[in-house]
């Protein structure tokens, strides 16, 4: 993120990493945790999608093992859905009280759930042939993180890194906050992010941490046809580790009385300035 | 927003406007209805803001007025609050949870909040001499509205024009999205947006609507030194009479399978187009 000095103190205080902890032993995120209360639980590896954009891409992603639906007869016909029964996985007509009881009345799931085998984020060595890269330093909220895979997804990266941990698994708030995003981006999970960015150097790309603080604007500090953006969480930003191996650290110039942004807006902003330099050079 | 169209259809539907208007005659936006249940009900005009960031600008805003304040031990020391009756405003050193009590326990309120009178949206007489605008038709999401009120104040822009209908009311979670945005930015209510929209034509304002249809690059739709972004909610988009009433539609161009952003990352990365092309101006 842009402004971590600025925003980092108070929400990384001792008294925010307690409450942190708390939620991660209780298991669960907590935007979540209030919603699906009462649901049944789902068996380890599944996920619950939910929202029209989101199952649809579900649907439309072959690689995406989908185990059941359950759907209104509105949301049948908006997904084009004429005959249930020649769905490859059983799916059943319900009212949007059955799904509610599922995923909370809170959530937007627009008639249509499924529960789908949760994608197994990929191994370093699935990059391949990439040239804009999003590497997130423990982002933790699931919607910012779905927001920002649309982001990724729409400026084209080719690969979102996340750390293993203290990253939100896959959920139905993640998935549909990246409204789709989750079927098309390449998500590569590590346990060591410092490794990672110098196998990332290895490989030839200009790694490139946003911090408020940065010696120089974004826009001034890229090289190459190979970027990686890394960003940090809002409270926290780049670790130190991270900050000491990334190749640059530039800032997102802004004029303006506040000088942070939202996460996933900094990760928009940020991708926006990358495409733009890798179309010039 | 930027893809109006394709994201448009679904959630624009009968189903979701049915949902919508139910919401709205329960008095409770979706998403702050269940944190709150069970909290006093607030007096008319007033509103609980908390969270570090959010507070801190209030207590720095002389034109907001404080009633009392909820702040734990740890939270008053990080606020640099030596002594509570110091303040001008009655303030209560209490546990955590009696602020859970307030605003639920999954609001990240980080041990302080106030009650406070809401800011009086201001009128479009209020404008003055501003020279960058960022116009809301029917964003209702509040943690939206917060996360881009919060990138308007960060790129300098001079106030935010919403509609009085279909436009969150200041509360808890739209002000801890804007991170203390809330304080700085005008935020100039109207009654209909293509008057106002015709109001800011006659105080020299060149007027863009964001549509993924629009026939031009954003980065090309700009000219004169006042401008004004338009920006429609994901669902729906920019309605046909604002459409009709802007002086151009423009799209932000998006190479990825995704063609759509998060309304608040979509006015993010408009903002830093419509800023850097006023620098160059």
């Amino acid at each position: 993120m842009n402004d971590q000095k600025k925003t980092g103190t108070p929400k990384d205080s001792h008294y925010a990493r307690l409450r942190r902890a708390h939620r991660e032993q209780s298991g669960a995120p907590a935007r979540n945790a209030r919603v699906q209360a009462g649901a049944p639980p789902l068996p380890e590896g599944l996920v619950r999608l939910y929202g029209l954009h989101t199952v649809r891409a579900a649907l439309d992603n072959p690689s995406r093992s989908i185990r059941r639906m359950l759907v209104t007869r509105n949301a049948a016909q908006r997904l084009d859905i004429a005959d249930l029964s020649s769905l490859a996985f059983p799916a059943e007509l319900v009212e949007p009280r059955a799904i509610d009881a599922l995923v909370g009345s809170d959530a937007v799931h627009q008639g249509v759930l499924v529960e789908a085998e949760a994608r197994a984020p990929k191994p370093f060595s699935a990059l391949g042939d990439a040239s804009l890269v999003l590497v997130l330093d423990q982002v933790t909220d699931p919607h910012n993180v779905g927001a920002i895979m649309r982001s990724a997804v729409a400026f084209g990266a080719d690969a979102l890194i996340t750390t293993a941990r203290h990253s939100p698994a896959e959920s139905g708030v993640l998935a549909k906050a990246a409204s789709g995003a989750l079927e098309h981006i390449d998500h590569i999970e590590v346990r060591n992010l410092a490794n990672a960015l110098e196998e990332l150097h290895t490989a030839g790309f200009h790694t490139v941490g946003l911090d408020s603080d940065g010696p120089q604007p974004l826009e001034e500090a890229f090289q190459g046809g190979k970027l990686a953006l890394v960003l940090g969480s809002e409270g926290k930003g780049l670790r130190q580790k991270t900050r000491e191996t990334v190749r640059v650290l530039a800032r997102l110039d802004m004029p303006g009385a506040i000088r942070s942004l939202n996460v996933s807006n900094a990760a928009a902003v940020s991708l926006y300035i990358a495409r733009r330099w890798l179309a010039a050079a």
